[in-house]
């Protein structure tokens, strides 16, 4: 086995372990914690069905792969809930490590591209980057308004949070967001979400 | 909402039901079943960093879509175990009866885009479907070898039904059938799968 096809191995085993971290959000009927891996993938695919609503064309086997590797650095640095300030304010510091190490597994040429990619999702500049985050918003928010939206009432979160996250989803898709205020204002006039702007 | 993606988010959710199909890997450390929805982000992240060992150039957009969806259908018919005789003989007409359902709830265009790519996977004739289909079997493969091939010894798994299965996986890929090669030869040296052939 040569070298190159031998790292491409050691990095496809090691992003394994994305199916250990567990993240906030419950699938459906609240089983149980969902998991990097699935929420990659539930993502990916949502990308995929849903592109038409983009704001501005999109490269979607960018979007794709973008989604699909967007987490794992989380190997390392864990899972940092979207309303956690204390577990943000240390987020970057810790995956910038894990980016390095973990990338580091795969022959030069697509260490590069990965971490290229991986950077631009995070710099949110691109149209590919923008539609990415907009799925990972909308993802875990439809799988928790299906759980009668438990994971913000488990997490006491409120209109103000929600929306200061959900306020880029615009940015990627415009039609989204309208969706995803729908959504949203259901759970605040049920109390899933404490009304506080 | 409008009908349209009323219907996208209906199979938005009813797809989340892959999470709890569990197949007959373990991951990493054989620490527990791996499910349809992580196989298939694990195989659509593979197929992206190994589309260079295609034995023809690919569309990488339409593997992966296809690497994602390729097991929807085991929401209603299960998952059939590679060396599972029995099952494979109800197989086509289980997943026939899901295909239609499941992708039924999607807007008529998108019901039939991915019936389209569903059932060009399982056709095996065109590049992009014979390079998922390496993946398919190289995935599993590498979680299997990393665990001591448990999974091998488990079922009682033969020299000959692995490769009657991953013959297949020439077709797409000889670089990617090498390496298979190599690991199964190792698998048999040491007893993992039986010799008989």
């Amino acid at each position: 086995m040569d070298e190159r096809i031998k790292k491409q191995l050691d990095f496809s085993l090691e992003i394994d372990k994305e199916k250990n971290i567990l993240r906030q959000t419950h699938i459906t009927d609240y089983r149980r914690s969902e998991n990097d891996a699935e929420h990659a993938w539930h993502m990916a695919l949502m990308a995929y069905l849903f592109k038409e609503y983009s704001n501005t064309p999109i490269d979607i086997a960018k979007v794709m792969i973008m989604c699909l590797i967007h987490d794992v650095v989380e190997i390392d640095a864990g899972d940092t809930y979207a309303y956690d300030a204390a577990g943000l304010s240390t987020q970057k510091e810790r995956e910038d490590a894990a980016k390095e190490r973990i990338f580091s597994l795969l022959p030069d040429d697509q260490k590069e591209e990965m971490i290229n990619l991986f950077d631009e999702f995070e710099e949110y500049k691109t149209p590919e980057s923008k539609f990415a985050h907009a799925m990972d918003n909308f993802q875990p928010l439809i799988l928790n308004d299906s759980n009668g939206g438990k994971d913000w009432i488990e997490h006491n979160v409120s209109s103000k949070q929600v929306y200061g996250r959900q306020i880029k989803t615009k940015l990627g898709s415009e039609k989204i967001y309208q969706v995803i205020d729908e959504i949203l204002q259901k759970n605040i006039e049920k109390g899933s979400i404490k009304r506080d702007i």
